[in-house]
Order: C-alpha cells, then sequence, then structure tokens
C-alpha cells in the first residue's frame, strides 16, 4: 500500500484524484486531505477514503468540519499551520494542487519528503520556479506534471532520453478567438472570453486560454520542468485538444500522448507512475473525432507567447511578474474595467517597469509578486482613467 | 563500436540503412553486407562503409564482384550458403531485410546469434511466426520492428508496460481506393491499384496497400511481436501516414508515434536503440499538414482484414496458407488474369481449401507455402476460365 495526500482536495483536480483513489482503495492508504473552504466536501472524501487526517485551511469551520467528522476515526485540524504541518507529513505521493500563492509553502513542505510530488499548482514552477527546482534537487523528490500537456510530454519521454529531444510541442486550443479577428477581440465582453471550446474550467484559465497566457505559462513551467531553453519549446494550435503534447526526438521521431479531455488521465498516470492504473476514464475514439487540425500561433493577436518567452528568456523575478500581472489585469476584465487586448499590454507595462530583479528565495518571489500586483493595478487605474 | 550485418543491403531497406550507416561512421563496424544481384551496388557500399565482407546470393556475379572489390580489403563471397554463413556471423545489431520465403533461414541464422535483429522481412512473422518467436526466445535475441507501424506501437511502449496496454492501433493509408466505390474497385486495372496515396513502394507491396492485405499481414505482425489477440488490435484508417501507430493504456492515454514518410526513421530507432541517434530525416512539420484523419476502416470492400483476423484466430498455417495465396493472387491481378475484387475471393477460397494445418518447422511452413501457391494457381485458372 502506498501513501497519499491530496493538497487541495476539495477543488476540481483534487476531486479527480478522489475518485480515482475511489477506484483503486486497496492500493492506497490516504494520510491526509487538505482543503480550502468546504467543510462538507472534505467529510464526505475523508469518510469515504478512510482518511487519517482531514483539514481546512479555513480556520473558522473547525466546529463543523469536527461535527461532520464526529466517529468517523478521521484527525480534525484547521488553519494555515495545519495545512503546511499536513503537507509535511511523510507520503510517498502527493497531489500538489492548491492554486496560486497560496500553494507555494504547502507544496515546498511535501517537496522536503523526498517522494513523488504530482504538480498541478502552476506558480510554483512559473514564480518560484528556482526554488522549487532547488528544493525538489535537495531533497531528491520526483516531480510528475499534472497539467495535461506537461504530462503528455513527460510520458512521451517515457524512455528518460532527453538529450535526445530536439525538442518538445505543446498544444493549445486556441481558445475562443482562435479565428477571431483583432477588431472583435479588442471588443470582446468577458462572457465571450469565457465560453472555451474544449475544457470545462474556472473563470482565471478560461480567459487565461482566450488570451494564450496559460500557454505561455505553460511554456515556461516546461522548460523549468524538462529543463529546455525556450527555442526548443514549440506551440501548436490544435482545436480538437486531443493530441495533449510531443515530443520530437533527434531521429525525426515524434511520439505524442493523447486522451479525452479529462483531467482524471493525467492524474492516473501521476499516480501509478512508473507504473499504470486501470482507470473507467473515456476512451479516446479518434474515429469518431474524424479530424485532428494543428495550426501556428498567431503571436500578433496572441502577444502572451511572446511575453512568456521574453519572461523565460529574461529569467531572475520576471515570470512571477507576468503571471502576477496577469492575474490583475484577467480580474479587471472580467470586472470590465479594461478590454480584451488590454490584458496583455498591462502585462508588458508591468514587465518593462519591473525589470529582472533577483528572486532566488520564497520571499523574494512574494515580493515581486507583492510588486508587479501594484503595478498593474496602477496600469490599470490609467488605462480606466 | 557496435558490429552490424545487412541482410538485403542493396533493397530499398538496406540502400536507407547504409544511409544511416554512412551517417554515423564513427559508431558501427560493418561486418557483412549481404545482396542479392546487384554487385555494383554492393561493392559501392561495402567501399563506403569498409565491410569486412560483401556476399551476393547470385553465384554468377562471383568474378564481377571480386574485380570491383580488388584492392579495397573487403572480403567476398557468393550463392546461398554463402548468404546464409554471413547472417551467423556474430553482430550486436543485423537488419534482415532480405524480401519473401528466401529471407527466412538467414534471418533464423542472424536470431541464433541472440542479439539484436531489425526485422524488416514481413513473412518471417506472418508465415513462420511460431518457428521464428520460438528461434528468439532459445537464443534470446531481441526483436526490433522496422515496419513503420510496428515500429511506432514498439516505441509508443518504450516504457515497456505490456500488461497494461489495453490495445494497439496500427495506421492505414487506405490506398488509392480509399473512397471508391465496390463499382470502381471491381473495374481497377494495375495501373489504378499502383497509385499509392503516400509511400513510394513497389508493386507488390502497393496492391497489398489497395486490397489492405498489407495491413491484415500487419495485424498478424503485430500479434507476433507483440503478443497480443487479434481483438486488441485495431486498424485505423489516416490518409495523410503521419500517425504510424498507437498504444491505448489501461489509464485512458493513448501514446502514438509520427514521422514524416521516410524508413529511415523507423530504421534508424532500430539501430541506436536504446539509445537515439542524430539524423538528417526531415523533421515531422504538423501545422504544414494542417489536418490529420482518422477513419474506421470499411471490411465489406476490404475483406482482407476480415481474411487475416480469420487467418490469426486460426493459427498454424492458416497466416502462410493467406500470404502465399495473396501474392499469386497479386501477380494474377498485375497480369490482369482476375479483377481486383478476385484477390481476396482467391486468397479466401484458397484458405477454404486447405484448413488449418500444423506448422511447428520450417520445412512445414514452406510445405503449406507450396501448397497454398498451387491452390490459389487453380482458383485463378477457374477464375479465367
Amino acid at each position: 500500500m502506498r501513501t497519499v495526500t491530496v493538497l487541495g482536495t476539495t477543488g476540481s483536480i483534487g476531486c479527480s484524484t478522489v475518485d480515482l483513489l475511489e477506484q483503486a482503495r486497496d492500493q492506497y492508504r490516504v494520510r491526509a486531505l487538505v482543503g480550502g473552504k468546504n467543510a462538507a466536501k472534505l467529510a464526505e472524501q475523508a469518510r469515504s477514503l478512510k482518511a487519517e487526517l482531514a483539514v481546512l485551511a479555513d480556520e473558522s469551520a473547525y466546529a463543523e468540519l469536527k461535527a461532520l467528522l464526529a466517529g468517523s476515526g478521521v484527525e480534525v485540524a484547521c488553519g494555515r499551520k495545519a495545512v503546511i504541518e499536513a503537507a509535511g507529513l511523510p507520503a510517498d505521493w502527493t497531489m500538489a494542487a492548491i492554486t496560486g500563492a497560496a500553494g507555494l509553502e504547502p507544496t515546498l513542505a511535501a517537496v522536503k519528503n523526498g517522494n513523488s510530488i504530482a504538480l498541478a499548482n502552476k506558480e510554483a514552477l512559473v514564480c518560484a520556479g528556482d526554488v522549487m527546482l532547488r528544493a525538489v534537487r535537495d531533497a531528491g523528490a520526483t516531480l510528475l506534471p499534472v497539467d495535461s500537456e506537461h504530462n503528455a510530454v513527460f510520458q512521451s519521454m517515457a524512455d528518460r532520453q532527453a538529450d535526445q529531444v530536439e525538442k518538445i510541442i505543446l498544444t493549445a486550443s486556441g481558445g475562443p478567438f482562435r479565428n477571431a479577428s483583432i477588431d472583435v477581440m479588442r471588443a470582446a465582453t468577458p462572457a465571450q472570453a469565457l465560453k472555451h471550446p474544449t475544457w470545462s474550467m474556472g473563470a482565471k484559465i478560461s480567459i487565461d486560454s482566450a488570451t494564450m497566457f496559460n500557454k505561455g505559462l505553460e511554456v515556461i513551467e516546461a522548460a523549468r520542468i524538462f529543463g529546455l531553453t525556450e527555442d526548443r519549446i514549440d506551440v501548436l494550435v490544435h482545436p480538437q485538444s486531443v493530441v495533449h503534447g510531443m515530443v520530437q526526438y533527434t531521429d525525426g521521431s515524434l511520439i505524442a500522448q493523447m486522451g479525452s479531455a479529462d483531467m482524471r488521465i493525467p492524474i492516473a498516470h501521476t499516480l501509478a507512475w512508473p507504473r499504470r492504473m486501470a482507470t473507467t476514464s473515456s476512451r479516446l475514439d479518434l474515429a469518431a473525432f474524424g479530424t485532428l487540425e494543428f495550426i501556428a500561433p498567431d503571436e500578433v493577436r496572441f502577444p502572451a507567447l511572446r511575453l512568456a518567452r521574453q519572461a523565460l528568456r529574461a529569467g531572475r523575478a520576471v515570470p512571477a511578474i507576468l503571471s502576477a500581472a496577469n492575474e490583475i489585469a484577467v480580474e479587471a476584465f472580467l470586472k470590465e474595467q479594461i478590454g480584451f487586448l488590454d490584458i496583455a499590454r498591462v502585462v508588458e507595462d508591468t514587465m518593462n517597469a519591473l525589470g529582472a530583479p533577483p528572486a532566488d528565495t520564497l520571499d523574494a518571489v512574494l515580493h515581486w509578486d507583492a510588486e508587479a500586483r501594484r503595478v498593474a493595478t496602477r496600469q490599470i487605474s490609467s488605462v480606466v482613467a
């Protein structure tokens, strides 16, 4: 029996992880389930999986969670400190799916165990890449990417011949404005931008998909995970989202991973790695799709890719600055304070304003994250004014 | 330096292999180059690669070959016995690319060395599957498939988790009659049937592609190589011939190998295996293709797939009978003695006439091969009459 911990268990990735653990109850012992605010969902999961420990970040939910788990034998804790402690309990496999900056410390605590970390928190590598990779190296941990694109590349490198990799290719759905004119994009409303063609996701990531900042962040993430320079990471628009990622080898072979649009597929891969588990996820029927398209991305309508490559080449705090400025700009767009094309403009202006300061501690990362938010907010006021 | 031998060196696969060896001269020492009749080509290759030994099957070409290689330091031999002796010289890697029944004995001689055998001779596994697999097992040899589809599946199983494979998928171009009506197919001339849409190949294999007997033989070959029953081997028509083969795993992931239509890509994979070599083969540009299509095959217009599955389930000499009857029927079609749709009819009638006799020695295989040719020829006379 392998021991597992799920950080961010009540979110979308967490729920998919719990679903897989329920499909293989005899193979995993659940050490800790860590959620944010949803006591009812956490209690239900903890009972179902007979978890040793259930933790909520929200301190005020302690009494509710305690009551919900009375008599279950599940230990209960709440608050930020309890989250980090739970993340640091030894486990063979940890799902790191607490999103945003809040996920950084718990993920680092889990990395220190030196075991397998299924990483679903983009910020960990985009903003705190140097810090995270140093911690992984020091602890001898294994990073298993959960993002469907990075997981696909990881699977396509199954024979681990990184020195024989020429380049990797991340696919992008192209989002709702794939074929839109720049004028349509300029006038786009949040409702139009939120209509993602293939995956059903939250607002922030849907907008990131529409601007292709999501793909830009993934290029940065891929560079960290696979140790590649940005010129060896290509992006292809692939509206069907069937091929998730590819690896081009020096002998002319290209290996790709495909699958249905179901996050349980990459999660299952990380959970059973280096083996594979049997799951009930729906199988891909290529004949039913009929046609798969691949198109080079348009960096004029989607400057996010260019900005992400620029941030990656500059390194230091620049990826963190790009990510934070984008978060602020997306919020402002969703509140209809700025237009769709202003998102990239705010990010670029913030990057230009802050330069490339060093970011080799978590504190430095958090400092430049805060600075970028401040500067981006100021830029937005000037756009609005 | 690894030692290598090329059987069938003056053919298409052999020439591609020599091209790759010339790209990596410092890594391989060429033990033997074995050709059929083309003394000039063989001598040129042997000089270029500084081979230890050059052998021609054609005994009458000895004086010519000897003269061509005078002063080169390359040893020269000719005749059937010399071919088999050369195949049996110890080499780390042997390309087995002598086609047809003539390739069986040399391939078996190479297998007995217990090293890596790059297998490009379909008949070895289709007709003499049991004999070949027993020899491979006994010698502890490694079979590396060269056929683009099987090589793709092999590459897609890089992490060797055969017990976690749900099914494999071989792609087929669909040939020139992919969208033709059955009436058009009935009236098809050899010239029409020879027009292969993506690969440039010999007459026999082009007709096999048009009837889809080629894919049927590949289903049989795949069953042998990967140890799968026929219900776990799917075929998908994929007119662009970009995705060569795929593996569907139990966790819902599908791994695929893609590449340009260049046989040097799979050959390079077997040559450098388990590593990968750097080659000058043209890289796949998916954005240039734009669209990849996948269609379920039509077993009504293409009964070859049904017949191959039937032969695979029956086992014993039936695959050898199917293969031999098909060879005879294709010859008759090329001579305009029978119609295009008669090819499958001749094969089916021959299979029905001969039943499923055992075939666990090379002699038995060759006997039933001859019987099938005799019966198929008789069937053709009755069609013609």
